[in-house]
């Protein structure tokens, strides 16, 4: 008896989520036991609005599976929505509903923390009402926040343009004979993992980023003044990265004058930190300051991925798969570390309600003890990460991705 | 009987400037007319201060040319300096005694429109004062606007990136499915080229940058909020693309307000403009605006390089060394376009007095009527120049670049 099933995609982008969403769709299309493969479009709302795409249409050869693996950002769109907290709302029975006439039997869901919030709160609607459909979750997140997990999928293609960016910004800062400060503004609300991963760039001739900042430890301006000052004393070009969400001795975010509210899950849209540092060096030192924010190519510059991320990432989306045939519900799929030298990593998995609005900050051992530099520790975590590079269909002098019509009308 | 040559870079950094560099050095090492080939530290000062590496030491295999080919910014290091005026100037006897004294008979200068100006002064004295000196130009920039050439080197390069960062950029922002506006600042003080560049990201799925704005053309907030609102109208999400340099109708830059002085040649310090542009948007539609700068990685992103522009960088170098030997002075190396389809290209030179100084910008015909966008000639003069990829070598997951510890100091 064959069924269908279901996959969506919600939170910020990466570039290893559409990775995960072929690995599902590879595995569904490869199993007898299904039918269709649906791709539910921006997030769960596709599920509420009757929006939604066949997959199992769309990917029936394994090039489509291929350029699908490298392509950027979300195939099947976004959305940030959070599900009622009543069980009883009406959009649950909506929702299943819609599996039921559907005859989907399995619903995954890629995403970071606030999608594991969803994952949770269907699965346990399921449970609670008999339905008849697995509810899987599947980790993304550029921030490296998640519990339960080694590390996220995206989280090492966003490092490996961290730290790639960080030795071409070193390339570029040395060239002149004038000493220069440059400011460096890399993602990451809560979670220094990202910013650290700047320390990547160091290599036999480059020292740089000469200092970390990282929302992990508060920031003092005054022991940052004098840290860089004496930086400035030994070394021309001083290169600083910083997470745009590092906090003051008094909880303040550096960029809270340039804060442009908050976004619908109630977090603070931030940016501008490495602009307000700039102004604050500009005042204390007189050389070249500039600041640069990476912007948002970290979570979406196909040309920077991981290979071991898109891998990770694709693998995870086949083992949701197998783990739903295999009757699991309510879990998100987790990657272990076996081995650090050689890397080896596994796929397990969790109970969702473990994940579920937590976040895992760095551990305070693995940043130096004056909090402005990460220490051994965290690199040995970092490197395998980012090591290996997808190879690219280029047509034109531009990567071919996937054809997103569907969600630019 | 054999001499000795040096060569330098100036001005702003590309991703193919050491190709340039690359080309020259493979071509003196292999010519037994060579003893030495050096390298001038930060331009033309390096002469001025001694400072200069041996070049033919440090370049003896192909392995480390082949490197230096895939290396961004400018190895030598830069300078914005301007040579005296006047020729009677210490300054010249003393660069010349250099030259003299290192039986130097040869030099060559990469750089841009300031630089092509010193390469004029100095083979003015040279031949005023009867030096037996060759002074030769090799053309860079990323802004694509020296007189006398179909193209300069880096170009290419910085404008694949921009293709490709406005396609990420596209797949970042169609994901959800709310309206919103994204301002992406480009590159450019004076010429639009690298802006107009943002169009070759356009494909059968992706219509934007619905919206581009060069310095070429005066630009209109009451008509841009007229354009972008009926662009609203018919499209969710609009992406716009605009040059740092772009003017209003009475001349002043968007973002005069965050203009951070000029640099040693008179230059305003441009950046913010798409921060400005973004207020401006913010206050006229009621939906998510946000604002991108691309900042330095557009020259330095080795892994988004041209293979086509490198390519010519290299072959530019190669030639310089040629035309000196044959005794060419007081030119600027140029690239031809021979054929559009296939793209054929050769070298050619022009008298650098031709070139020093002068601006090229957009010709008015390849902007549309309205000032909001590039025509189709525009278009087919860009592409070939982003074709082809370098094969970069990677270690570790990154890529492994000439070792600059003579600037990093």
């Amino acid at each position: 008896m064959s069924f269908n099933c279901i996959v969506a995609q919600s939170g910020g982008p990466t570039t290893a989520i559409n990775s995960s969403l072929a690995g599902v769709i590879h595995a569904a299309v490869n199993s007898k036991k299904v039918n269709k493969v649906f791709g539910s479009i921006n997030g769960i709302q596709g599920v509420l609005n009757d929006n939604y795409v066949d997959l199992s249409d769309l990917f029936q050869d394994e090039k489509s599976i291929n350029t699908l693996r490298v392509t950027p950002s979300m195939f099947l769109g976004s959305c940030r929505f959070k599900l009622d907290k009543d069980l009883t709302s009406p959009q649950y029975k909506q929702i299943f509903d819609f599996f039921e006439k559907k005859e989907i039997k399995a619903f995954f869901y890629i995403g970071g923390n606030d999608s594991m919030d969803t994952v949770a709160r269907l699965a346990r609607y399921a449970r609670e009402n008999d339905k008849d459909i697995k509810i899987l979750g599947i980790p993304k997140t550029i921030d490296n926040d998640l519990v339960g997990t080694d590390h996220t999928p995206g989280f090492g293609s966003a490092a490996k343009f961290v730290a790639s960016s960080l030795l071409d910004i070193a390339h570029d800062t040395y060239i002149y004979d004038k000493p220069s400060v440059t400011i460096v503004e890399i993602m990451g609300r809560n979670a220094g993992w990202l910013t650290a991963a700047s320390a990547l760039a160091r290599n036999s001739y480059n020292m740089s980023p000469d200092l970390i900042y990282l929302p992990e430890v508060p920031f003092s301006r005054f022991e940052f003044l004098y840290d860089l000052k004496q930086t400035l004393k030994v070394k021309k070009n001083v290169i600083i990265a910083i997470s745009e969400g590092i906090k003051d001795e008094y909880g303040h975010y550096l960029c809270e004058g340039n804060s442009s509210g908050t976004d619908s899950f109630g977090h603070s849209q931030l940016g501008g930190a490495a602009k307000a540092l700039e102004h604050l060096v500009s005042t204390a030192v007189n050389c070249k300051v500039r600041s640069i924010e990476l912007n948002v190519l970290q979570r979406s510059a196909m040309r920077s991925a991981s290979k071991t991320d898109l891998d990770e990432a694709f693998s995870l989306g086949e083992n949701a798969f197998d783990l739903a045939l295999k009757g699991e519900t309510g879990i998100m799929l987790t990657i272990q570390r076996d081995s650090q030298s050689p890397y080896v990593s596994s796929i397990s998995y969790t109970d969702v309600a473990n994940i579920a609005n937590k976040e895992k900050q760095i551990p305070r051992e693995w940043i130096n003890e004056r909090g402005n530099d990460v220490t051994e520790e965290m690199l040995a975590y970092l490197r395998p990460l980012i090591h290996g590079e997808p190879t690219l269909i280029y047509e034109d002098g531009l990567p071919v991705y996937m054809n997103i019509a569907h969600l630019t009308a």
